[in-house]
């Protein structure tokens, strides 16, 4: 940030008045600019009849080429779960039901929070979109572990599995959260 | 947004190509400036000997005198779990232990998402930051249903004293999602 959004005038890192914090702030005008993490929604679109999750391949950067699950900037006056649901659409244009939300992971070095929600894919008409060179339903054992494009999807991913085990023997899913640090971008 | 926060140039609020959303777009140099719903993110300080919850008297607009839950905006290169314990330190000079999230809110019309986490409070040394006018232990009965500052508060209070119950019946806390549309203002 160089210039006041509002004014136009150059804007200066200070310590507001009151604050402990460096801020962009206008010289001109004197407005504060705050900066704040960014929120990514996605889903767990899941197939029940094949116990398998749909992965898209990014067809953008960062990653490009890599698998993800579907997800993206949370959008200014929609829910988390219109956002999970529409991200789903545009990445994979797949039909969900939202069951519930499963993981929240802070990433701080790039400022972001991502969530995930649980869902029941609809049907099998699922389309690639703009973003997706293809769209795939995996397995637990055919997942691409050393291709996946994020640490947060792959922790959700291996949460994911392993809280369906339980549920499978009656308990139900939980709601997780974790903090990805940059040491783990190298784990993938 | 009027100016470019990059070159200083106006810009214009316009559709890019492959989006389908209005953009703050700059005339000169083309960024487009992506405006995303921020995080409100707040703890529930409990002080088991009492059944009761720290609540803070608002010293700010918007809601001055009215009562809240100790919360704020998340900051840059923190996680969730921080922004919890750095806004109860700085409303309610309080100590605390995290125990969990607890509620998460969706307001869309004011482009934010609320995050609450259950919290131990550790000892009773709280004292009023700037931004409070007073912080006090409250048990259910007492506290001021009519003059809670928001309802994402009020929702996740009452969420939090129902959950309560339960837990000393034995059963775990819950992970609230709700969505706070603008007609529930009125509900206060």
């Amino acid at each position: 940030m160089n210039f006041c959004s509002d004014c136009g005038q150059p804007v200066s890192l200070v310590i507001p008045p009151d604050d402990t914090r460096l801020r962009h702030v206008c010289g001109h005008c004197g407005i504060v600019h705050y900066q704040n993490p960014k929120m990514v929604v996605g889903s767990i679109p899941f197939w029940h009849a094949g116990d398998s999750v749909l992965l898209c391949r990014r067809a953008i950067e960062p990653r490009y080429g890599y698998w993800t699950l579907p997800a993206g900037f949370m959008e200014n006056s929609e829910t988390t779960e219109e956002a999970a649901s529409r991200e789903t659409m545009e990445e994979a244009g797949a039909r969900i039901e939202l069951q519930g939300l499963f993981s929240l992971l802070n990433v701080p070095h790039v400022h972001q929070v991502h969530l995930f929600y649980r869902a029941r894919l609809l049907d099998l008409d699922y389309l690639a979109g703009t973003e997706s060179l293809e769209v795939k339903l995996f397995r637990e054992d055919d997942i691409p572990w050393d291709e996946l494009a994020f640490p947060t999807v792959s922790q959700t991913l291996r949460l994911f599995f392993d809280d369906l085990k339980s549920h499978q023997s009656g308990r139900p899913f939980g709601v997780h959260t974790l903090d990805i640090h940059k040491r783990m971008r190298s784990d993938e």
